[in-house]
C-alpha cells in the first residue's frame, strides 16, 4: 500500500468541489509517479469542520476560500506549522503576497499558486521557472474570461454590453454580481501578481490602474471592425524609464497581435523579452475543472522530487493506422462519369466527401476533394484503386486534414 | 561574495556560445534568487578540454554537443558522478531517454531538457508539472521552425519548395544539409519525447511514423487557400483504442485551429484533455538565444529550491503616465474647420494621427481617429480642450490601441 499524502481542503465551492472530484479520479495515477496516494483528509467550509483539526491531519493545505479573511490567517498558520500550501486566491496574493512568500521562505515550505492567474494556463510556473533566465520587458494578458466572453459576443453578434453580460450570466461565465470582473479589478489583481514575478519588485493591487468594460458600446465595435482592430480587456505590465507600469484597460489590438484572436472565455498571456522575443500561453481561463486542474498540478508538484522523470507507468501499443481527414488531388481526363467512379471507389471504403473543387484544363481536369475522417488504411486502399483508373493522368496526391473540432 | 555554482559546458556551437553570452549577462541577477553565482568552470569541444577535468570542476553539466556519441556516454558519466545535467539533445532523449532518466532517478540528480523541444516554449515543464494532474488525450505540435518557415513562405509568397528552402538557408533558418528538418525526422524525435511524457509509456524515435514536406507543391497551397485551409507540418501524439499514435506529416488545418495562425519560424504546441479542453503554448522555436534561454532556465531551476518565491530584488517605481496609441471617437457639428481645429489641439500635444473615419449624420458628423503612441497625460490634455470646443456634441470617447509592433 502506498503511503497517503494528506490534503486539507479549505473551501468547497465551485473550484473546491471540482478539485475533490478530480483528485478522486486521478489519485491512483499519482502513486507510481510520487510513491504516495494523495487523499483529502479534512474539509473546512463556513458551516463544517475545524481549522486546527484539518491542519493537524494534513501534509499540505489547499486554500480555495477566496478573499482576505479568514484566508490570510489560515494560510499563515499553515505555513508556520510547516505545511506546504497551494492557493488560487488572487486577492490575497496581490495584497499580502510579500508577507506570505516571506513566511514560506522562512519556514522552508512551498507556497504554490498557479490557479490564481489564468486557470490552467501555466503562466506562474513559466515566469518563476522557465523564464527565470530572461529579463522580461513586457507582459500583455487577457486574464479575465468573463469580460473576454462579453467583448467577443459584442464583436461577433453585435450585442450591447447589457445583452452580452446577460448571456454570460446565463451560461455561468459571469456571476450575479459581476462588479469585480467588469470593472477590471479581478484582472488588476492578477496583473499585480504577474508583475511581481516578472520584475522581482513589490507590486500591490492598489498600485494597479484599472478601467473596466461597462462603458463600451456596440458603436466602438463597429469602428474597430472598420479600422481592422479587435477590442479586448488587456492587462499590461512593462518596464518604463527605470520603473514599471501595471494597468488594465480596454484596448484595441491590430489583427497581427497574438492576443487578437483569443475569443470567448479564454485567457492568454504574452511575455516579451529581448532574448526570447515573445512567448504566448493560452487556454481556458477560470472555471471549476480548469482551476482545479491547475491546483492539482501544484499539489502533484509539491509531491514530486524536482525534475525527476518518473518511470513509465504504461506500456501502450503504438498504433499506426489511425483516422484522419484527407485532401485528395487528382489530374483526370475531362469526360463524363469520372467523378461518379471516383466517388464509388471512395464510398466502398467508407470515405465521405466534404468538399470538391474541379477545374477544367483543356482535355483534362483537376479534381480536388476534402474527405471526412476515415482510417488511413481504407483511404489508401481507395487511392490505390483510383490510381489504376484509365482516366487518371498523374499519381493522385494526398495530404491529411486536421479538423477544427476537438473530438 | 556569493558561492559559485559551477557549470561544465559540453559543446560550443550556436547554442553553446549563445548560452555562454547569456549566462555572463545574467549571472549577477541570479545571486539574490539562488544565493549562488553560476559560472562556466570548464568547456569541452571537439578540439579543446578534457571531459574528466570539466566534470571534476562542475556542479552541473550542460550538454549541447548533440547526437548520440559521445553525448550519451558523457551524460551517463556525469549522472553517475552525482552531477545534475541539462541537455537540449532531442536525438539522445528520443532514443536513449529511458536509460538516462532511470540513471538520474537512481542517482537522485536532476536531468532537465526543456531546450530539446520547441526552444523556449515551455512544453516539457508544462507536461511534467502543470499538466501532471490531467489525463492528456492529444498533443498537436508545430515543433520544427525550419519547415514552418518554408511552408509560410510558400503560402504567403507563392514560392516553390526549392525557392522557400533557399530563402530559409540564406536567413539561417535552415542548415546547408536540411535533411533532418525537411524529412520530418527532427520533429519525430521531439514528438517521441512529448508522447513519452504525456502518456507515461516508452516511445522510441523508431516508433514514430514521419513524412516530410519535400513533395509539397505551390499548387497544393493554392487549393488550400480556396478550401479555407492552412498547410503545416504537424506532429500528433494521441490516444487511440487503448494504444497511442505518434506521427509527423504535412496536414491541412481549418482556420479556427489554434495552430493555423502560427507562421514563420515559430513553434507551438496544443495539449488537449477532458478537464482542460486545450492549452496552447507558442513562441520562437530553435535558435541560439532562444534555446540558450530554455537551457539557462533549466540551470536556474536546478539551483532554486522548489516553489519558493524569492525575495524581491528591486524596488522599482510604479509609473502611471505611459505612452499609448489611442482611438478617439467624437460627435461633432458637420461644418467647415472642425477637423482642422481638432487636429491643431492634438498637434499641440504632439499627437500624430494614424487614421481617420468620418461619417455624416444629418447636421452632425461622427469623427473617429486612431493616433500614434503618445504620453497619456498629453493625450488627455488635448481631449479636455477638444471637449470644450463649441461644435462638440457629446463627450469624446477614448480607448487605447496596442500596436502589432513589439517595441
Amino acid at each position: 500500500m502506498a503511503e497517503t499524502f494528506r490534503i486539507g481542503l479549505l473551501g468547497h465551492g465551485t473550484v473546491g468541489s471540482a478539485f475533490e472530484v478530480l483528485l478522486n479520479e486521478r489519485a491512483d495515477a499519482f502513486v507510481p509517479i510520487t510513491g504516495m496516494r494523495p487523499e483529502i483528509t479534512g474539509i473546512l467550509t463556513r458551516s463544517r469542520g475545524n481549522f486546527e483539526e484539518v491542519l493537524e491531519n494534513a501534509d499540505l493545505i489547499v486554500e480555495l476560500i477566496g478573499g482576505i479573511d479568514p484566508a490570510r490567517d489560515y494560510v499563515l498558520r499553515a505555513i508556520r506549522a510547516g505545511r506546504h500550501v497551494v492557493s488560487a486566491n488572487k486577492q490575497l496574493l496581490s495584497q499580502y503576497g510579500e508577507e506570505l512568500w516571506a513566511c514560506a521562505r522562512q519556514h522552508g515550505v512551498q507556497l504554490r499558486f498557479e490557479g490564481a492567474v489564468a486557470g490552467v494556463v501555466p503562466v506562474i510556473r513559466v515566469l518563476q521557472e522557465t523564464l527565470a533566465a530572461t529579463r522580461v520587458e513586457r507582459i500583455h494578458g487577457i486574464v479575465n474570461g468573463t469580460t473576454n466572453y462579453i467583448l467577443s459576443e459584442m464583436a461577433q453578434r453585435g450585442l450591447t454590453y447589457e445583452e452580452a453580460l446577460r448571456h454570460a450570466q446565463e451560461l455561468g461565465y459571469a456571476e450575479a454580481d459581476p462588479t469585480d470582473d467588469v470593472t477590471g479589478r479581478d484582472a488588476a489583481a492578477k496583473m499585480a501578481i504577474l508583475a511581481r514575478l516578472a520584475f522581482s519588485t513589490p507590486v500591490h493591487l492598489d498600485q494597479v490602474v484599472y478601467e473596466g468594460i461597462e462603458h463600451l458600446t456596440a458603436d466602438d465595435m463597429e469602428y474597430a471592425k472598420e479600422l481592422g482592430l479587435g477590442l479586448k480587456l488587456i492587462g499590461t505590465a512593462e518596464r518604463v524609464d527605470g520603473g514599471i507600469s501595471v494597468r488594465v484597460h480596454p484596448a484595441f489590438l491590430y489583427r497581427g497581435h497574438p492576443l487578437a484572436s483569443v475569443d470567448g472565455p479564454f485567457n492568454a498571456v504574452t511575455v516579451e523579452s529581448e532574448t526570447i522575443t515573445e512567448v504566448t500561453l493560452s487556454g481556458p481561463g477560470a472555471g471549476g475543472p480548469q482551476t482545479a486542474t491547475a491546483v492539482l498540478g501544484d499539489v502533484v508538484s509539491a509531491m514530486i522530487p524536482p525534475a525527476s522523470t518518473p518511470e513509465t507507468t504504461e506500456s501502450l501499443p503504438v498504433v499506426n493506422d489511425v483516422e484522419s481527414g484527407f485532401y485528395l488531388h487528382m489530374e483526370v481526363a475531362d469526360r463524363p462519369g469520372v467523378l461518379a467512379q471516383i466517388a464509388e471507389l471512395l464510398g466502398m471504403q467508407g470515405a465521405s466527401i466534404r468538399s470538391v473543387v474541379q477545374k477544367g484544363l483543356g482535355e483534362n481536369a483537376r479534381l480536388v476533394m476534402v474527405l471526412h475522417p476515415l482510417l488511413e488504411s481504407r483511404f489508401y486502399a481507395a487511392v490505390r484503386l483510383i490510381g489504376q483508373l484509365d482516366f487518371i493522368r498523374a499519381a493522385p496526391r494526398a495530404i491529411r486534414v486536421i479538423d477544427e473540432e476537438f473530438t
